[in-house]
C-alpha cells in the first residue's frame, strides 16, 4: 500500500494504523506549501484534494475512518478493531466518525475557516470560536467517550491512533490540554508506542 | 432496535436502511422545536444531543455511518452492503464518511453556524456561501462518485439512502438539482422505492 500524506494533518493516524498491522507499505509526501494536493497529478488520486489517500492493489481510497477500518480488516492479526462483533465494530467506527465529522472540522474552523465563508471578518470570527468548540469535543471524549487506558478500553484500536492525531492540534486550537488528564494521559501513552515513535520521526522527516 | 430520529434529518438514512433490512424496529421522533435533544433524558441516550441514536439489544449506537454498517452487518440477507470483500465496503464507507464529514457539514453552515460562530454578521456570511459549497459537493458526487443506478453500481448498497437524504437538502441550500442529472435521477429512483415511500410518509407523520 502506497500513503499519500502531509505533515501535521489527519493523515498521521493512517500512518501509524499501517505501523502498528506490520503492514508493507511506502509514503509519498504531499507539498500544502506549494498547493501540490491541487496539482492535476494528485487529483487524478483524489480528487478531493486532500490527504489521506492509500493507494491499494484493489482501487484507491480516502476518508480516514474508512482507510482505518480498511486497514484493521486487511491485517487481522494485528487486531486492530473488534472485526468478530458487529456491534463493539460499530462502536469503533462511531467514535471515528465523530472524530472525523466534528472534532476534525470544529479545528478545521481555525486554518481552513474559507471552505466555508468568503468574507475575511468572518474567517476571523470563526478563528475566535475555535477554542471553545474543539475543547467542547474534547469534553466530550474525555467525559463519555475515552475508557481508558485505550479509547475502547482494554484493548488498543484503530481509535487510538485517530484520537492521538487529532489531541496533537489541541495547543495550536488554544486548548489546555491539562483541563483532559485522560486525553492528555492517553497522548502520553500513544507517543511512547514504538510504531508512534517511528512514524512520528519519519513525517518530520 | 429502537431509533431516535427528527424530521428532515440525516435520521431518515438509518430509518430507510431498518426498513430495507427489514429489521424489527420501533421510532421515537425527537422534537427539534422544543429543543428535546437537549433535554436530560436524550442526552442520557446521546450525549451529542443529536440525532439519529440507534437502540439496541447491545448499547446504544450514533453516527449515520457506524450505523449503517451496523444496520447492514446485523441483517445480512438484505446484502445492504458488500460485507465479503473488504476493499468494496471500505468504498461503501468512504463514500459515507464523505457525506457525513463534507456534505452534511458544508450544509450545516445554513442553518447551524451558530455552532462554529458567535458573531451575527459572520453566521450570514457563512450562509452566503452554502449554495457554492454543497454545489462543489454534488458536482463531485455526479463527476466522481456516483456510479448508477446506484452509488456503488449494479447494487443498491448502504450509500443510496445516506445519499437521498442528503440530497432532500439542495433546494433548501439554494442548489438547483438540474445541475446534476445523475444525482437527481438517483433521488427519483429512491422515491420509488417501496421502502423509502413507507418511510417518508411515516417521518411525516
Amino acid at each position: 500500500m502506497k500513503l499519500y500524506f502531509a505533515t501535521g494533518t489527519c493523515a498521521l493516524a493512517s500512518h501509524i494504523a499501517l505501523e502498528e498491522a506490520g503492514a508493507e507499505y511506502s509514503t509519498v509526501r504531499i507539498n500544502f506549501a506549494t498547493s501540490e494536493q491541487r496539482s492535476p497529478e494528485y487529483l487524478a488520486i483524489n480528487p478531493k484534494g486532500r490527504v489521506p489517500s492509500l493507494v491499494t492493489d484493489k482501487g484507491i481510497l480516502t476518508e480516514t475512518p474508512a482507510m482505518l477500518a480498511y486497514i484493521a480488516q486487511s491485517y487481522p492479526k494485528a487486531k486492530l478493531a473488534p472485526l468478530e462483533d458487529a456491534f463493539r465494530f460499530a462502536e469503533v467506527q462511531a467514535f471515528n466518525s465523530y472524530l472525523c465529522s466534528t472534532v476534525h472540522v470544529a479545528h478545521a474552523h481555525r486554518m481552513r475557516g474559507y471552505r466555508w465563508v468568503d468574507d475575511p471578518s468572518a474567517i476571523d470570527a470563526m478563528k475566535k470560536k475555535v477554542p471553545e468548540t474543539v475543547a467542547a469535543c474534547f469534553e466530550l471524549v474525555e467525559s463519555k467517550m475515552l475508557q481508558g487506558p485505550w479509547v475502547m478500553g482494554e484493548t488498543y484500536t484503530i481509535c487510538d491512533p485517530y484520537l492521538f492525531t487529532l489531541a496533537q492540534w489541541m495547543e495550536g486550537d488554544g486548548v489546555d490540554p491539562a483541563r483532559f488528564p485522560k486525553v492528555s494521559a492517553h497522548r502520553d501513552r500513544m507517543a511512547e508506542r514504538p510504531a508512534v515513535r517511528k512514524v512520528v520521526a519519519a513525517e518530520k522527516g
